[in-house]
């Protein structure tokens, strides 16, 4: 779906719109565009932030989730007797159109945007007005009929609406992510299944360690998701607070009593959130710790994303010169200079997410961090560094998974034959032979390329026959060794 | 408590110390001084790593930590009969030793050191042999009736010790933590109660906005607090699952099947924490995403607390040609130059905990996405990091409370004639004249210095009466304003 | 100028693009839409990398330095003998094409892409043969004619042609930002003559100090700015030294020997840029210090860019309960609720966009530590993090200058005042009374509310022909005191 | 040598020190122990920052770089007959009592610290006023004679003192750090002349690429050493321009107009540094811009020092399932649990100190972000962290030259084994067969196991002859390859 840039905004507005309807606000009197149904304060807001030439409709949950908030409003005012039926039904009917994905294009101003938010919110209070004009047949800019502030913005300030629009998106964003997440780990499950009998070597500190299995690498790789999952769910949930109601610095001026309560309730359906209203709301206002602690938890899952990937990128190092433990399936010739060469592109892709989302958490951080008094002024910035964390780690799971997990094959045979090499093996023989006996043996094994093996045997320490029953992989990769059962107390 | 350094550890190591027992390892033998607990392989590790000078010593609670979970093992061995009553007895005396704070200075690794914790894992192993042997009435060094890898480390490996003893540490640092949170809560409580009725004007991006009160100010630093620490409850819930009998990379070789089970249950007890052991050792062992939430939380409470301290430090600037709204207790004189100069040093000193806190989160996200295959070798830094921005945050908000918050006083009379000539309440004339009309208001009395007051019986909008009722600061500092009483729908 | 979108690139690929070409890999064999100048590896990465939606069009200065890098390729083999004329004639007309801005919409790998760059080469590749073939009245797809890689590619890796692109893409970039920045420091010069005598308080640690003028304050501000460029040009110079000729890893395989040194020149001419090859291709491939260098300079530029906008919103704090010693020119209306107010959105916005550069600086350091052996696998997220950097910056430069900086006016007679009632012209008396004199004078002025001048004269240190001498600001702002004309040694 | 710490301060100081002399300040009086050099302004300092328990002490440098300001201060007042001889003459030789490492110990504040460095500098002056009094046979405390403020912070503010001490003891420290890397880059030096001739395959985004030499791989570490010191030089001559005589806020209030160059030249000839006055006082007062680039200088250093030892740790990996190319000396039993094992754990704990300085560097910006007006409150964290930076990459340096590269060794046979059998030296094919015919070759090699050589011959692509020329790996590490001579024009 194409969303406008600022930029194809601007096309044209110097000087004004040639034909069109005047505005005015206390700065002078301006031309738009008949077609625009945003109105003087969001071209002046064009034209005071061109940043990024990306524009708020780049981010249709937040558009999405402004027009829930307008619809809960104008509902709210409706029950509390403040809203003609009239204008009622219009600006209902308006902010429907956009949740269903309308007008889109008319969300025009910069994601990064001085103001708080206002000029986002102001964008959406005068699409809504005069979407809402047309529906009662009138004009755009009959503001004496549907006014963006007295009317689409009545009981509300940017100060909650913005923050709550926000939490909304951003909860919706959570939920496609952790759908992306189970996906991945689905896949992840099927190979800790489909390697389970795998051995391998393990590694510690990139040096060889004791034996494991393949698929307790994948199931790993499960778990880690898994509770990236359970802790995103809990992240998620401190969002569902909101200060919808707190007006300017939440003390709720300009709102009737019962308005944040009647509010909520209608979002909360509209939404079909289990949203709840802060207990606090002048704290609500200022604060952005949730945001803080739901990008720190971004980062986590990014961080092991990352980690997952290095590992990836490592064990199918090669294809002659590396570990060569797994193949990941080919997606794309990987050098323009050097034939046949296939590289990991796919686990790259995520680490350079995981690098952004770092990132990203630095910028709400310092962000969150400059707040002052009553507000934080830098809810754009955190807005923006959140829903691009979301959708580019969301992205990065289901091309994880779909790109490079499912094709992922292991060289069984090859992993067998390093753990019959290895060293590490002696580790079970501590508890029979001692640490220092068998630290000998390790050495005497590295020095001279023998095997731990028949080093063991050769100094007959064990019979042939005890030492095939302790090194067996499935003894080694769990707990249950028979060597305790020859064991006396030392 | 004076802790060693690992310079001093080091004058008079070179050449070896000059009579004293000797040690061998891999490397060849070294002397070391009679009085040292610790053994040849924290020698080596002295001597690898001379990064920072601070020993380990510098953190108590790890140190404590290490004994726990030493004793613990120990008496999980003991029940599953794989050492000998004596033996165990001797090495359970030497943990609780350290429990209760002995050889503290015995401690003397490096804080930022390689190789994943073993050498701070061998320090403790060396530390207790020796100290056990004393136990047994033997000399230190006779390591074959006592071994430290053999007996102390018996059924664990650094890679399940290490973290689990990080993480009791960390918890105990998390409860101080929240000792002095909930402390500085209830001083900024104390003041939320006392300044409830001082009337001020509230601001959004550092321009005027409307009213509230001082009380509100205060008492949403206390919710911010209050919700801080119950997100750091939920965290530290998190640490609580551990990996002990994990051993190398999770797999639990050289354990018994049944010793995570009952060396948790023992830690448990010794410790008082309800432990939990982890579904998946193997996951659980190479796994640091509770540590970068964890750290992500600790950066939440510093970039709150930072907050703040920014809002403290401007409301109490001036004396003269400032916000001058509040004064904060002089601490000591603020200039060697300016005489009479009193500067907000206690929320400057936060500030800069707050951006340690901050830089300490990189550092163990830096490292946790490092982390390779079964281990992540850079736990060392974590903890450290983890470690400084504890003990940092609660000394922060010990001070804050103690020698900032408790005797703030407010200049009353000034902040309500600042209401009084503000602008921003003609907000709360919006739902009776409209936007656009309040908005003419508000520029007139810009410009010509006007009251807002004035000019709306002068423009006979309200009657005197009407004005008074609506504007009383109660009624401005919440929802219930009496506008709504006169309200037809719009 | 429209870029493409690499969604729009994919609409109509599932199921192949019905009637076009065919290209074949090691995959298979795909269709292409014949409008397509990009080939089926460019398909291939697309599908591959579905991550952010933004393509690499939306860098103009990357694509028109990849042209310009195949270009100086293109006649370097010529020189050498190693291609014929004519395919260097259409080789060269079609990099000319995308140097001038052609086929712009053609480069549709998403920003954020695995394989270290190879896909946004191939992107090139495919487009400048296809655009070649044309220009030889061949039909796209004719690859035994002209073909991607042994033509387009010649003598070329990405890992060489990649690099070099970035660095002169940044190279451009940081010229604008150089050109925004200058833009930015003669209207801060301006304000600094135009407030050259405007005394004013000044502050530390937000109390009041000592006397100043505003016309410092803005100087200062223009320094910073002119030292940052100083700075930043100095950063530049070492973006210069680039890798062309290393081909795969830095060994120059498939390479003449002549090649690097001819291709750099060719470049050079090309880009009007004075480029050197590194001393060693091997290190150049793989290091990405210049970068992080690079990166460190755009966040130094962004930290004081933050803090001069952090000082224009606490200077105009206000209007009436604030610092209220500059306006700011009102840019838009402020609050949807709050009528009459107005906000520093401009500082605002810059804020925020320092915030992103101190992240990306982040992403970029993550990146750049990350990169393992003879490549940096990571410069895709590297390159977009200094690109969005740079342009941002320039944004904010221009936009702080042009609607805040131009517009500023001082509150002249209040700061006046200010200075008039502030304790800390104290400091002055220093050298004649004595610090701790001094001290008990201020302390008196703060608890009665005297001035400072009626309490020297009423303690007779000094006659009021002397101290209006002393005090005068002209006197105050400067080092040139009179005191010291009458001190005898202390 | 010791540093005191805070804690050992404090303890006895609640109540009053028993038995020692008293001083006062504007907040009372306090008994201070006879034996402490410090005072008042001293105590209050340790009383209101108890936050890391490490005082000032452990930075000699910062305390010496203090004492050669105030020397040169002292020395400047008296050139301006500003202070008696005799005064002088004690003041200079407390300093150089301290500049020659007298006294560290009664530099007791904590080294964070709120009040922008002045209890640094209130420490300093204390120390030096009662040392001089000492000198003049007068007893501490004794300040109508010496007095801190008056007279050896005479002409002087923290805020000019501080910073330009910071600076010196900043660049002190880049000093030793260069001489670490020198020693660490001839290190490297050594191994790349010594593997010379080691051919091995070079590797990007972990794949099996071209041919290089192993000494290839050193040079590179040892010129991205050497140019981190070119880069760090320059760095560094940056923070030779101070700001002493700026005073409170740089309009040099307090000093003679010819202070700030008279004590400039002093402070050049006591520490030999070519010091040069900053141009704009204000500025350079405020402005933290050189701390930012430098501590970003730092921080590219810690990434490249990261990089190049995971890439050791990389190509160490092993001994039996790892790229095991080089072996690392072995420093330290590697495993508690696992004998004989080996690990890296020099590389280990410098990508540990990287990490530690990545936070630190992410400190520093953030402290120098939240600088305001005239000054940056928050010097304090940023010298702690710079100095930290310094001291761990410093040790850094050192340990990885003398601990781990000097003993590496290469496994040459293996090394050469794997260049035979890798299938990038296809890629010397391009010029001659075409990248199609090159990627055919290189997929049935990997698909059967055979060589390339084999391949090209049974496909009678080249004679052996031609094929053993071309692939002669000396051929293959360099751009000279004898495939050019006989190509055409393709």
């Amino acid at each position: 779906m194409a969303h406008s840039t600022t930029a194809s905004v601007l096309d044209g507005t110097e000087p004004d719109f040639p034909a069109g309807r005047t505005e005015t606000d206390f700065l002078g009197t301006r031309t738009l565009p008949d077609s625009a149904y945003w109105g003087i304060q969001t071209l002046r807001a064009v034209e005071n932030f061109p940043i990024t030439g990306t524009a708020i409709s780049a981010y249709p949950q937040l558009v999405k989730a402004l027009a829930q908030v307008k619809h809960a409003a104008v509902l709210a005012n409706s029950d509390l007797g403040l809203i003609a039926e009239a204008k009622k039904d219009a600006i209902v009917q308006a902010c429907v159109d956009i949740e269903e994905g309308g007008l889109l294009d008319q969300f025009v101003v910069d994601v990064i945007q001085g103001g708080a938010g206002t000029s986002t919110n102001m964008n959406a209070n005068e699409v809504i007005a005069n979407r809402a004009l047309e529906h009662l047949g009138l004009g755009k800019g009959a503001y004496s009929a549907i006014h963006p502030n007295g009317d689409v913005n009545m009981g509300q300030s940017t100060n909650d609406v913005y923050p709550t629009a926000i939490k909304i998106a951003t909860i919706k964003g959570g939920l496609e992510l952790l759908e992306a997440m189970q996906h991945l780990r689905r896949a992840l499950a099927r190979k800790a299944v489909q390697f389970d009998a795998v051995v391998k070597v393990g590694r510690t500190q990139l040096q060889d360690a004791v034996p494991m299995t393949l698929g307790q690498e994948f199931s790993t790789y499960e778990v880690m998701v898994e509770e990236d999952e359970l802790r995103l769910r809990e992240a998620l949930a401190h969002l569902h607070e909101i200060n919808l109601g707190a007006t300017a610095i939440g003390t709720g001026i300009n709102t009737h009593p019962r308005y944040a309560a009647i509010a909520r309730t209608h979002l909360s359906g509209i939404t079909g959130l289990p949203l709840v209203t802060a207990g606090n709301l002048v704290e609500a206002t200022q604060d952005c710790g949730a945001f803080v602690l739901f990008s720190g938890m971004l980062k986590r899952i990014a961080v092991k994303l990352s980690k997952i990937c290095n590992d990836l990128r490592l064990l199918s190092s090669g294809p002659r010169a590396g570990f060569a433990e797994i193949n990941l399936p080919p997606r794309q010739a990987g050098s323009s200079i050097m034939p046949g060469k296939v590289n990991p592109v796919i686990p790259e892709v995520v680490n350079q997410v995981a690098f952004e989302v770092m990132g990203n958490d630095l910028t709400v951080t310092a962000a969150a961090e400059a707040g002052q008094l009553q507000l934080n002024a830098f809810e754009p910035i955190i807005a923006r560094s959140l829903f691009a964390s979301l959708a580019h780690l969301t992205a990065a799971c289901t091309t994880l998974a779909d790109h490079c997990i499912d094709g992922i094959t292991a060289n069984k045979e090859y992993l067998r034959s390093q753990v019959e090499a290895s060293i590490g093996v002696v580790t079970i023989l501590n508890p029979i032979i001692g640490y220092d006996a068998a630290t000998s043996i390790a050495r005497q094994a590295l020095s001279t390329g023998a095997s731990v093996s028949s080093l063991v045997l050769e100094r007959e320490l064990l019979t042939a026959e005890q030492l095939e029953e302790i090194l067996r992989p499935e003894h080694l990769a769990r707990p249950q060794s028979p060597v305790f059962d020859r064991l006396p107390a030392s």
